[in-house]
């Protein structure tokens, strides 16, 4: 509609706020080293005279780029945690949904090469030859963060101490005075699954019992298979006091068929969970789980991109961060 | 620890690959217009010569700018918005959480302008003049998406239809036979509460019913206010026999404060909540809503930011999203 008007300059927005043009234009720019004094009075300059910036076209600074496979629980704790450590080192957050790329032309990983990032930070549970080797060959580092899932041995990965954390959800309840303890598995293909079920077994075996295989029912992390798997369960003709659902969700699940029967929680029947998902918390009872350390794996999974920067590919790296026992209002000592 | 070694060029690379130097360094940059044939042989050359390319820096394309106050249970749903609109187009989605610059030399809007991206999207309840200005001088389009709060009117926002969100879980309700009917407020600074008070009043109104002062309790969007106000209104000499619960942590609060009644829901009494947050589905039982449009609302905010792009800011439009009624178990006729 209008045509090409007057427009002010940066040097008249100078003038107005008495201070240079290379100081008026950090502000601009959003620089840190001016004083808060002139930088308000640039801000009143810009405003007055009404400036408004076309087009000038400047580098974006680096990325640090989050590829989710999908963007799950875990997603923003994980976030907070990349956000954490960019920030501090003035690096942005690209965050990329890799499933939504399903039947378009460009994928997950063109654009990732399209962007250049100085690393990449993945939440994927499976990646094929492929991508790794496109990913190797453009130099730029990754790590994968898993929290569900099972990462190749030959990948960097961040992640949470499974065969700890299953044998602390069993030790929980043991020093409340159980002794039958259920447990709902994860998906037997996943690495985290396996560790969780060996930890349960472990910390029964060390206190002097043997793990009861018709204790021990499979699942697949689902609200769906908690549910399944606690009427299993609570249909035994000796059933567990306690259930260890190796999966928050399934935790959920199990407190539907435990609650659809009229049986309380602690009172009939102990549960704890898997993950502390933000649903933990406001369930009723509030869910004792074993709290992964989302925060922290992700801001870990940040600073060894930064570190591998400089370092010379590849470098393999699997670090597993500890878990934590959270205890809330869904266990309690057995009925005596 | 290595010295400077022969490394492959890329030239070498599109000899072994039979192709041009210009089409490999496409399959390098994950351009598009290359065949899959093609891609695979380049990609196999890449491979085997063990080419690794160095810090040759170039565009990273355009961006949009997610700017959240803090990640809220929000955020997934928004997030995928954002980005099933960018990723078509081409661009990166960066995600900054402004509440994490707390103490910091640099603020969130230093960070975004030093960037440059062609448009920002803002997670907010509030901005303050400054910002506003700030923003609005540098010419970058922004639009406010706040499922929590009250934009300013003066700023292009999306959000959805709080008035008739309110009065749709009424009619809901009415429909199921209540006349008796509670409602736990939101922070009553903030527009949309209002909104949905005023829409639970106008329905009564409609249905014939004055709306009674002492079911309308004070709340904040909390699982503790909700707690709180459903053990007001189930306190009454003559207590409702269903609570409009004006937002899901609310509603899932409410469910405390009557299931630690040993009163049962919908049985004793009907909840209804507001939101539609990824625990509505898995609370028990499973909680009946009102869900708000998060995923359309953050695609609409993108594609206006495509729009605005190209035209003459200001440009301010506020445009609300139907919200839809999610039936599930929460709900049920009174008791007779």
């Amino acid at each position: 509609m209008s045509g090409p008007t007057q427009r002010p300059t940066l040097s008249a927005v100078a003038s107005r706020a008495a201070v240079s043009v290379s100081t008026a234009s950090k502000v601009l720019n959003g620089k840190a080293d001016v004083s808060e004094e002139t930088r308000r009075r640039v801000e009143r300059a810009l405003t007055s005279l009404g400036y408004s910036r076309r087009g000038d076209p400047r580098p974006h600074g680096e990325l640090i780029e989050v590829v989710f496979e999908r963007l799950g629980p875990w997603a923003v704790e994980l976030l907070k945690g990349v956000e954490s450590v960019a920030q501090r080192e003035g690096i942005s957050t690209v965050v990329t949904i890799g499933g939504t790329f399903d039947a378009q032309p460009e994928t997950w990983i063109d654009a990732v090469m399209r962007r250049q990032p100085i690393g990449v930070i993945l939440v994927f549970s499976t990646l094929s030859d492929k991508e790794k080797r496109q990913l190797r060959t453009r130099n730029i580092p990754f790590v994968i963060v898993d929290p569900a899932g099972d990462p190749a041995p030959d990948m960097p990965t961040i992640g949470s101490a499974n065969w700890d954390g299953g044998g602390e959800a069993v030790r929980h309840l043991l020093g409340l005075g159980h002794r039958r303890i259920g447990t709902i598995c994860g998906p037997p293909q996943l690495r985290n699954a396996r560790a969780r079920l060996a930890g349960y077994k472990s910390a029964l075996e060390a206190a002097g019992i043997t793990p009861d295989p018709e204790l021990i029912v499979e699942g697949d992390f689902s609200t769906d298979a908690g549910f399944r798997g606690a009427s299993t369960l609570m249909d035994l003709l000796n059933p567990p006091t306690a259930i260890f659902a190796q999966s928050d969700l399934e935790a959920l699940g199990a407190y539907r068929a435990i609650q659809g029967r009229g049986l309380r929680i602690p009172e009939d029947v102990s549960v704890i969970g898997y993950d502390d998902l933000p649903m933990a918390e406001l369930a009723y009872p509030t869910l004792t789980t074993i709290r992964q350390p989302l925060l922290e794996i992700a801001s870990t999974a940040t600073r060894l991109i930064l570190r591998l920067r400089n370092a010379e590919p590849p470098l393999n790296v699997r670090t597993e961060l500890a878990t934590t026992l959270v205890t809330r209002e869904s266990t309690a000592p057995p009925k005596s």
